[in-house]
């Protein structure tokens, strides 16, 4: 079943059906952050409210044309934008953007789709509560592509992924039918868990427009530290030991390698480096304790039981809140000296924790092989989470080696299935990962995706091609 | 689409096919918990491995026979028996109980869907670790079923539903295909997920046959407390001064009222109550830290800042382990003077945090004019979980009033709805609350599901008539 482009007809239903809609320039709707592909769009809508979205998705719908969810346009696989096909209707939730709720003594912030994750955090913070989703782009993403794409980020050790911050949603359907979902509850077995279905989905199912959120209590003490680990075999060590000893107080668990360290001063970012000479593998721990615990306590208590147990080589705990802020100023640089220095081939994965350090053991001689590449690992340690990125020799550029980026990461991705992991760890698939998808994913899985996918959206207009080929 | 039941043919096919299988005498297999209803077998496979469990499901489509998945059996529900209809094959786990890995350095167990969860409380315990699922009928109920109904329990508070222990799945879809899921993973963003969808799902979806777990540190240091609260409101506010002193700390939070704790008497349970008077409402609020925290110190500080804060009028700090143990005894002593009194009618509602006062403000009196019954609700205050319980005046028996328990769970559950909350917070759906999830369940979400299981189930033979009534 093929869909139409839009055409004058669709752009002349959908103004007069939505007379309260705005229509946007579609311009700044077809880029990505990475500047690899651009998109199109036959007309952009802007909905104010869930049942002008509804009534979107209807009219697309009786025309067979295509839809493409937008939010803040941060992803980082091409699940914002159609490269090619028939021209969609991109529906972008800019204009969705109220914190309709926020519940402290429930611990639930209920937000639109609209809604920037940092004024979300902001109106959490207000009600001296925490929204704990954080990760880079928190300024321009936006709640609904966040939940639609199941956002990872730093603070997933202790607070889990988005997805396991949905209490509730409201969503429209495909065949533009409202789910009145945006329930606050904790414990609630009534049928399929359609939240869950919708989250991670890439708008492929649905568009979420609204979201109930849970919030935490503010950590009253924080404190950091970055510690020099042997290697990540012992990084993990380090890490049960700090959770036997301050269980659930431990925010992130950060690896960073020296080839990091490294190309920050290569770079020239005036970042302050804890260490004078950059060690091969380091960790940022980041801990958020309740008022009667004091965190520079409890770190130098894991240090020196580190040290004592060969876990630790060296390591710094952050004397104030700016000492710690730097430590996060240096953690956050390294993509960004990344980006300078423009990585052949990014890989966001994901090992059984236990598989990390054999993975790490066999990817550096396989890269190895391939190349004289350089290799910069850093991630969410306590997640099992690496972001895996190949460089070209120092001195020269990544153009002469774009040519080979598909074969790198094709040994990268068939190491990491080998150690059973992940080859999207957290930015999901979108258009850049369906054919990693069909080649890693699980037969049986994908057959039941495509049937769900063919149930719920039998005229094929939700997101068409993001995640799954389109039939 | 009608189901055929169980022939002579089919039992010789299976028997055929299956040779390894064990086909067990269906009479222990046809009675449920609340002695309610019987259900009915043409016959009970218990297949030896995933294999053998996926040619059962093969053999049952090619036939249109009805499966009916069958863990512990102890569902409240109805969900593991079919009273009526063509005689359906019952499948149990029973012979799949190996805990197949720990692996505590990921904090991670595998275990196939038939182990008992006393045993996999165990096996962590054994690895030092904790799995933190905890429910009276942990001694009988099976991994398989508990993840079926996404059990809940005393823990959620603190560790989540059962969905949220999962990190990985194995199962068998209804066309007989294996999924293996098994991925021990914290993050993995590639496609729906099936994990959530079968997780909840009451095996009308697939059956699952194992599953990676999540473990925990086991908390170095417990306490508890029982505290004489001025009724549920105040209970809340406790809840979160709690929550604001040792954040992650709680392990449970659960709401006794005093008409509990004269049931207690009443009956003459053998159990010690810590006070002399049945106040009208306490809570039972459990702790567990890491090594460096005393539990006591923390429950005195809180119990003097409740005191100040007019948040508690009474209260009493465990000072042992056996006193400890003594307050849980008593909490899990009352759903047993409930069962010896009789229950009209029971409910396991759920209600966001802050409706659970309004909800009881308002419940009492709607139930008092239906007549002079006696009401118990305790429950996971921390989950707003409540379990809202209907009995006759004292000295009469229940059986006058059976013939009202659809009337009074009517107003109950009508009540609950128009409060936001659940009419199944924790026990699911089964066979017995298929009527209310069609009343009060949202339609676009309802037609979602029979999508999903018309997709995925289109012979309809899983688990027929739970969840869904039959197409």
């Amino acid at each position: 079943m093929s869909l139409n482009p839009v055409d004058d007809a669709l752009c002349e239903r959908l103004r007069a059906r939505l007379p309260e809609a705005a229509f946007r320039d579609p311009a700044a709707y077809l880029s990505e952050p990475r500047g690899t592909w651009r998109g199109q769009a036959g007309l952009v809508v802007a909905p104010a409210n869930t049942e002008e979205v509804a009534e979107a998705i209807r009219v697309a719908g009786e025309a067979r044309v295509g839809v493409v969810p937008y939010g803040g346009g941060t992803g980082l696989v091409g699940g914002q934008l159609l490269q090619d096909g028939p021209a969609p209707l991109v529906l972008s939730l800019e204009r969705m953007r109220a914190v309709r709720e926020v519940l402290p003594r429930e611990n639930v912030i209920v937000a639109e789709a609209g809604a920037v994750l940092s004024d979300v955090q902001a109106a959490a913070q207000e009600a001296e509560r925490l929204f704990p989703l954080s990760l880079g782009s928190q300024g321009s993403a936006r709640i609904g592509g966040l939940l639609a794409t199941n956002a990872g980020g730093a603070n997933v050790l202790r607070y889990g992924n988005a997805r396991d911050l949905v209490l509730g949603l409201e969503a429209v359907l495909p065949d533009g039918q409202i789910w009145h979902g945006l329930r606050r509850l904790r414990k609630d077995n009534t049928g399929y868990d359609l939240r869950h279905l919708l989250v991670g989905a890439e708008g492929t199912l649905g568009i979420i427009t609204a979201a109930a959120l849970r919030l935490f209590p503010r950590p009253a003490r924080e404190g950091a530290a970055m510690i020099v680990v042997p290697g990540p075999d012992t990084a993990l060590d380090l890490l049960g030991l700090a959770q036997d000893m301050m269980a659930g107080g431990i925010s992130a668990f950060e690896l960073i390698s020296g080839v990091g360290l490294k190309f920050l001063r290569e770079m020239g970012f005036d970042v302050r480096q804890p260490f004078d000479e950059a060690p091969e593998w380091c960790v940022l721990i980041d801990l958020g304790l309740p008022a009667g615990q004091d965190p520079d306590a409890v770190l130098e208590e894991l240090f020196a039981d580190a040290f004592e147990r060969d876990l630790a080589l060296d390591g710094v705990i952050a004397q104030s809140g700016a000492q710690r802020q730097d430590f996060w100023t240096l953690r956050d640089t390294i993509p960004e000296a990344n980006r300078e220095i423009g990585a052949i081939a990014s890989h966001d994965i994901s090992l059984p924790l236990g598989e990390v350090p054999r993975f790490l053991d066999a990817a550096g001689p396989a890269v190895e092989a391939l190349g004289p590449f350089r290799i910069n690992v850093f991630g969410h340690l306590g997640d099992g989470n690496l972001h895996y990125n190949i460089f070209p020799p120092k001195g020269e550029k990544r153009d002469a080696y774009r040519p080979r980026a598909a074969e790198i990461s094709r040994v990268i991705h068939d190491l990491v299935q080998s150690h059973e992991g992940s080859f999207s760890a957290e930015h999901g698939v979108g258009r850049l990962k369906v054919d990693d998808l069909e080649r890693y994913g699980d037969p049986a899985k994908l057959d039941a995706m495509r049937r769900i996918k063919a149930a719920l959206d039998p005229l094929g207009i939700m997101n068409p091609g993001a995640m799954l080929r389109n039939a």
